[in-house]
C-alpha cells in the first residue's frame, strides 16, 4: 500500500512538473492581462532605464532630420519606438494599453549626409541611412504615479552618444505630456505613426 | 517488486518531463550555435514568408522615400529590417551570420507629404513619418542551397500593400545579390546601415 500510494506520488510529481513547464511557457507565450516587464523605480521614484528593450515589439520611426529642423531637431533623428511584448499582446486584444505599459524611443543620428535635406546617395537610393545612436526618451503607464498628466509619465536619458544615465526623474507637464495631451491619437500615444497598433 | 519497477519509473517520467522542459526554455533563453528559428520551404523550395518577424529582433530602417528617387524608390520608403533572436546572440557572440540566418525587410510608406521632399511637418518637426505597410523583401543564409550568391537566397514577397504572398521563389542573382555582392559590407549584409550589427 506504502508502495503504491509513493507511485501515486511521484506520478503526480511529474505530473506538476508537467503543469508548472506549461506555466512557465504560458507565461512566456501569452502575457495574459498583466505586464511582465515592469517598469523598475528607484526608492526616490526615479525610472530604471530598461536596457533590453531592443529585444521588444518595434513599431515604427518617425524621423526628423536635424537638416530639416534648423540643424537641431527636438528628436534627433531616427525615432526607434518599442513596447513591451506582453503589453502589445494586452493592447492587440483588449484595445487598451495596460498599466505598465513602456515606450522606448531610440534616438540615431543618420549616417551620413551628402544634401542639404540631410539625405544620403546609397545603392538602395537616395534617403536616410540611421548611423550612431543618440539617447532615449521613455513614456511609462501608471496612473496612480502620474495621475496629474493621464496616467503617463515621460522620461529623458540623454540626447548625445551613448553611455545614457541609467536613472531618470519623471520629467515635468510642459516637458512632454503637454504636447501628448495636445496632439497624441490615442491614450497620449501617436498611434498614427505606429501602424502596427492601429 | 513490480510497484517498485513502476515507482522508479514514475519518479524517471517525472524527471524525463522537467529535463524536457529545461531544454524547451533553453532554447528559448539562449540558442546556443543554431538557429532555432529556421526559414521554412515548401517541397520545390520556396520560402514560406515568416509572418512574425515583428517579434524579432529589429535592426535598422533606411529609408529611400519616393518624392527624392524620381516618385518610385527601389524599396519603398521605409526599409525596417528584423533578424532572428537566435540569429542575433549568435552573430553577436561569433562575428558570423550562422547557417539559418534571416534578413526580413517590411517596407512602409510615408503617411503624409507636405512638401516636395516627401516630408510632412507634424508636432514634433518637420520629416518623414510611417504610414502603410507596403511589401516585404527577405534574405536567407544557406550555404548549400544558395552556392553561387555568396551563401545567400533572395525573396520579393510584393512591393505592394497586404496581403503579401505565402511563398515566393528565389530571385535571380542580377536582381538582389549582385548589388549585396558590390555594395553590402559584411558577409553580403549592408551592416553599415545596422548600427546594432556593429
Amino acid at each position: 500500500m506504502k508502495a503504491k500510494f509513493s507511485l501515486i506520488g511521484a506520478s503526480l510529481l511529474g505530473a506538476l512538473a508537467l503543469a508548472a513547464c506549461e506555466v512557465i511557457n504560458t507565461a512566456d507565450a501569452d502575457a495574459g492581462d498583466t505586464v511582465v516587464e515592469k517598469p523598475q523605480f528607484t526608492a526616490d521614484g526615479q525610472l530604471v532605464r530598461p536596457e533590453n528593450y531592443y529585444e521588444w515589439i518595434y513599431v515604427g520611426s518617425p524621423l526628423t532630420p536635424n537638416a530639416l529642423n534648423g540643424g537641431e531637431a527636438g528628436f534627433p533623428e531616427f525615432h526607434n519606438v518599442y513596447i513591451q511584448p506582453s503589453a502589445y499582446k494586452i493592447y492587440k486584444k483588449t484595445g487598451v494599453f495596460p498599466e505598465g505599459t513602456i515606450f522606448y524611443k531610440e534616438l540615431q543620428l543618420v549616417l551620413r549626409s551628402d544634401h542639404e535635406d540631410g539625405s544620403a546617395n546609397e545603392a538602395s537610393g537616395r534617403g536616410y541611412f540611421p548611423g550612431a545612436f543618440n539617447g532615449a526618451d521613455v513614456a511609462v503607464k501608471d496612473s496612480a504615479r502620474f495621475p496629474d498628466t493621464n496616467g503617463w509619465g515621460y522620461f529623458n536619458f540623454g540626447h548625445h552618444a551613448p553611455p545614457l544615465a541609467k536613472t531618470a526623474k519623471a520629467l515635468p507637464a510642459e516637458a512632454c505630456a503637454a504636447c501628448h495631451i495636445a496632439s497624441a491619437t490615442k491614450d497620449m500615444v501617436f498611434t498614427k505613426f505606429y501602424t502596427r497598433l492601429q
